[in-house]
């Protein structure tokens, strides 16, 4: 018998798993944890990982890894990782060929999310799927006409860095300005509100600098300035989704990342602006907007879908 | 020997040309035209130009058409055209298959210059292109990872439709409002410097309502409002190209249509625009940004390339 070995080497764990070759369902045959470590070990963890759950009486056919951070999917080399320090310029997928003797290809996490929701979450069945994690950043993954979305150098998909607010926006994690990420992550509605609490706005809300829970909180106690940061969000998201919708013409929109645990406060101020914003109904006729399967497994399932491609 | 014939229907002729199968040039072994009419004899007008270039000691692969307007490219039933009033919800694929009993496939023209460039023009060797067409409005196809993008009912590729300017932006050619074609078209760049004049600009301008090519020349004998009408124009394409640099990582950007006859008076603000809205210097380190190599052949190529990648 065949398998895979599926790895997601998180900020603050890695985990690996066993798949049976050709198995259809989500639950792994093994799965091991650790604990990420930084310099110098990484790499030493990600092997330990592995090994823990490599089969004795399966051959492997080969090994995909879920990285946060930018990569060259073809090389396999690592540009930076944010919580993995000695991961700089790092031939991830040379090293790991080298140790086990077996194939390995890497993707980067938001890719890998939406390669597992595509294969074996919320977007089964499907062919053009966006996925789009709303959290402290904005990350996204592509499926466009059945085949995930990379680029010339592997660094498509980050619809995160759409420019919204092109005069004076507010400053993006990436160092630019009024990008998607800076209006309408957790982080940019938690700047929003700060900023209208620095300007005198009254509300519920005592800190100064509430973050995005305590917002969707106050906004869910009536809030306005709370229920407006999230309305406002919602506007951005809905008019890069039209965006999207323009050029992917996806059928589904699946979203996931904590701020969507408050779609409640945003989903109809987004869905106005999708409609305001769009060409044509064909756009949205059909279109299935919805939230991921699997969790915190989106990743690992990726992974699996990404070795299952690639050593079929 | 076998062969392949390409249309290109256009708002004003037909034309239909005959190709080689194999053959690596852009000359056609056979060309003819005919003025496109409208109802009730496009159709008819469409058959006789493809049986003028009919060969009698070739067998035809099959036939490949780009059409002006939305279509499904897997039925092949155009939804509509500006310029053929009976092309509405109009089966062209199997009209063709049924009269000249060999396969046939339809791609709307913006696609079929992207594939035509890509295959025959300024985007050979390159697998991931964006093709764009600047004039009364803003059409564009992409090739992604080697292959064009379609999306789910073949709708995809719309860059024209960025949502640029939020709120309160001009309407556009599709009714909605602040899309890119609204704000950087020949259209866009005539009603920014028309809506100026109005509000008591002065200019070297004498028309209350001039064009982009007459604001073009005037721009080139100095006149302030001329140069910042193309300048505005060419920082809102510029963001938008970064948009789509961090949506697709493309390798090369090929920019037609004929505003970019004034590429002169508005590169510099494109190229300031992409650096001060890219993320990472890697998304632009050998990125081509070049003209299309194929004129008004563009389309015609494509509908060739189209026959060959469906009828190989």
């Amino acid at each position: 018998m065949d398998a895979y070995i599926a790895v997601d080497a998180g900020g603050t764990q890695i985990r690996a798993a066993l798949f049976q070759a050709g198995a259809k369902n989500i639950e792994p045959l093994n799965i091991q944890r650790l604990p990420t470590r930084s310099k110098p070990q990484a790499f030493d963890v990600l092997t330990s990982t592995i090994e823990a759950v490599w089969p004795q009486d399966m051959r492997v056919r080969g090994i995909g890894v879920a990285v946060p951070g930018p990569l060259d999917p073809v090389t396999g080399i690592i540009s930076f990782t944010a919580n993995i320090s000695d991961w700089e310029n790092f031939p991830l997928k040379e090293k790991l060929e080298t140790y086990f003797n077996v194939p390995a290809a890497v993707g980067n996490d938001a890719n890998m999310a939406a390669l597992g929701e595509w294969k074996y979450g919320a977007g089964v069945g499907h062919q053009n799927l966006i996925y789009i994690t709303i959290s402290t950043g904005i990350g996204s993954g592509i499926i466009s006409d059945g085949r995930l979305l990379l680029g010339h150098r592997g660094l498509a998909g980050e619809l995160g860095h759409i420019t919204v607010i092109p005069e004076n926006g507010p400053m993006c994690g990436c160092g630019k300005r009024g990008h998607l990420e800076s209006v309408a992550s957790g982080t940019g509605i938690a700047r929003y509100v700060t900023e209208q609490l620095a300007n005198g706005r009254t509300s519920l809300l005592t800190k100064a600098q509430p973050n995005a829970r305590e917002i969707g909180e106050a906004a869910r106690q009536g809030d306005e300035l709370s229920i407006e940061a999230y309305q406002r969000a919602g506007t951005y998201l809905g008019r890069s989704f039209a965006d999207c919708l323009h050029i992917f013409n996806p059928s589904i929109l699946i979203l996931g990342g904590g701020v969507t645990k408050s779609a409640d406060l945003f989903f109809e101020a987004m869905h106005a602006a999708i409609e305001s914003s769009v060409i044509s109904p064909d756009y949205t006729t059909g279109l299935t907007i919805t939230f991921p399967a699997l969790g915190d497994s989106a990743g690992l399932q990726g992974a699996r879908s990404l070795a299952e491609i690639s050593f079929s």
